[in-house]
């Protein structure tokens, strides 16, 4: 029996109008502030994501020929496809240039819960900033985004690269090991790490040190490991989230980020009430630009896992605007079919969900197919309402029933 | 250098907002019809696109292997999906079931002018009517949807599989032959078509009778062809899209519609303007259900592409809403950020799009800019304007500038 492939999902009917209702919401969020959307292929050239991410990536892809023999890839992220739009079509566009978007992206690894091989993301790219407040504007912009969809209870953390690289430094940890150990500490395994470290002979101080940094959650600690000119300019950046609005955060030392184009600032937003699969968006500042050629700017973004919106959502009994047919219209003999066409359709005029039966069925059968497919309202129309120009209503859920005229009816449903 | 695959696009911000404005045109008459949204993953299981179309289809797909060996394809096309999807979960839904979508499919052929490997359809399926009212209500549906999005100029053209079938039984053609053939009357290549019927030993006259019902532009012209009850039987369902509305049609025996699934009653709708590619949507009554089982049921559908109908909608200068920012808020310094921030934030409350100069631009560079991203109006925020609580508003199009209250700043805005 064909089904469909591991990992997928099939969106239903209910599930589908709340995820464009949250869509939607998200789309005015972003618009509002100023982003406009793009879109982009749902494949690329391989190359995209191995420039940055080394081969070790192509495993976790979903990756194939064309005929021609040039590999493509299922995009796994889209800030590198936006890049790549950005370099090929927009950068004549002044800047700085905002830009955002909602994409499915693939990943092969092991189907786990909240965790699919095909997700939708939704996320926003500042591409050519000049000050560091556009960035405070683009962390607020996501953490507002969030709460105004929905969800109150977020944590936003803060990390910042450029500490972390300094901190290795002067530790003189060379480039090959911190790939080693970054995937470790993005998960938060200290033990694994500890015990790489001191096979590549780290002293046990060393890396205790090490773990105390990562532990860090205030600037002033900070300042025990790195140089307080480099703590001074992270504390600017955060002292603007302040103005837009943005007063809860955490500063953590421990946020590297899975993808290898990360660099200064970085962010992620937790939903802690979704335990392990808590974190639902992630961003910073990153450099992906070099892959084209010698022009770089200053670039930021952020993704939001939109599956564990969802599903955080969903899990906190989030009231949705029901998805109900407005009015389930019921011609009680075929002569008045004509009839019943012609109210149904100046019902969807005014904007409202209507079907109608058009099987013959009997009206008490007409009614429970009304109420089984979640109409609000029958309307029946049987000889009498036709010649007195008028219409039968039913209140699906009372039950309550008058016959009145049309313009009646459609204040009654409204 | 990267670039983008060949034969896909990337939709830049104006182009994406006329986009959305025509999907939910689409999605708020497809709802109003009482049909509702559905979504299934970008690729499927192969077999699912070969069960009923056979190997041959392969070529024309971009088909990968998972990690465990099953072939895997981007979908085609969204009806076999949607039937897979009901099969696993919506078998147990009232009937008749009215599902809709939206959802890119994918295609290797050479591009060409409107072509693509990657394109988007829109289309709408019936599931399990018993009423040939049903099926009229959906051809009325998709000639609605097309003219309602704004493509007056659009001609309905209506075949009948049943009847194509008892014309080829009466002059003998074997399964094989129609197969070889029917991709040619599809494209109208009726020259080619004789060629090969010559060789496989049909008459010039059983030719030119075949030709003369392909032809055939009128029902009582059929009756020289096929049975007059086969004809009849056409002729009343024919007569139910009157009820709906839809007047303007024609009888037209070359429709046999791409796909191996269809059978019975099909349908396609033309923009002539467009030339070549004039088909923008095409459907029909088909039989997917048996890949799954025994059960059958009445299926019928439509598909809309949705990238043809923007082209058409761009080539007759359809006028779209614009994209434009809403304000752009200029602090005339550094203290008058903060105040600055919570104008912007009380346009955004109350549903504008607002962009914000964060980069320290001096006022004519500001305004220059706000020029540029194509912003209507500039607020500019200084000293005096702060300790007033008013803002000085500037319409960008006529100059004219004002210094007033916030409140009859919005008003002007709207």
């Amino acid at each position: 029996m064909i089904q469909k492939p591991r990992g997928t999902r099939d969106f239903l009917p209910e599930e589908m109008s709340r995820r464009r209702y949250v869509e939607d919401k998200l789309r005015k969020i972003f618009r509002s502030f100023g982003y406009r959307e793009v879109q982009t292929p749902t494949f690329e050239h391989l190359e995209l994501f191995t420039a940055k991410s080394g081969e070790s990536i192509v495993n976790e892809m979903y990756v194939f020929r064309d005929k021609s023999g040039r590999e493509l890839a299922l995009r796994p992220e889209l800030t590198a496809p936006v890049i790549r739009m950005y370099h090929e079509k927009l950068k004549r566009e002044p800047k700085p240039l905002k830009l955002f978007y909602f994409g499915n992206c693939y990943r092969y690894d092991r189907p786990q819960k909240a965790r699919y091989r095909e997700f939708t993301q939704a996320g926003c790219e500042l591409i050519g900033y000049n000050s560091d407040l556009y960035l405070a504007e683009l962390i607020a912009l996501a953490h507002n985004a969030l709460k105004k969809v929905g969800l109150n209870d977020i944590e936003l953390r803060i990390g910042n690269l450029d500490l972390v690289s300094e901190m290795l430094d002067k530790i003189g940890m060379e480039e090959k090991i911190r790939k080693e150990i970054f995937p470790l500490i993005d998960k938060k395994c200290f033990e694994e790490m500890k015990r790489i470290l001191l096979e590549k002979g780290f002293s046990e101080g060393e890396i205790e040190n090490l773990e105390n940094f990562f532990d860090c959650n205030e600037l002033e600690e900070l300042k025990e490991f790195v140089d307080d000119e480099s703590v001074s300019n992270f504390e600017r950046v955060l002292g603007y989230l302040e103005l837009f609005g943005v007063k809860d955060f955490k500063v953590d030392m421990s946020i590297v980020r899975g993808l290898d184009y990360y660099q200064g600032l970085v962010f992620e937003i937790d939903f802690p009430f979704l335990g392990a699969e808590k974190q639902i968006c992630g961003g910073g500042c990153y450099e992906l630009l070099s892959i084209f050629g010698k022009e770089t700017l200053p670039t930021a973004g952020f993704a939001i896992g939109f599956d564990r919106v969802m599903i955080a959502l969903e899990e906190t009994s989030f009231s949705f605007p029901d998805d109900r047919i407005d009015v389930y219209v019921i011609p009680l003999s075929e002569e008045l079919l004509g009839y019943s066409i012609e109210i149904s359709n100046k019902l969807r005029e005014r904007g409202f969900l209507v079907d109608i039966e058009l099987g013959g069925r009997e009206i008490r059968k007409a009614l429970r197919h009304a109420s089984n497919i979640g109409a609000r309202n029958a309307i029946l129309i049987g000889k009498k309402e036709f010649s007195e120009k008028k219409v039968t209503i039913r209140n699906m859920d009372t039950g309550e029933q008058k016959t009145i005229a049309l313009d009646q009816a459609l204040e009654l449903i409204r």
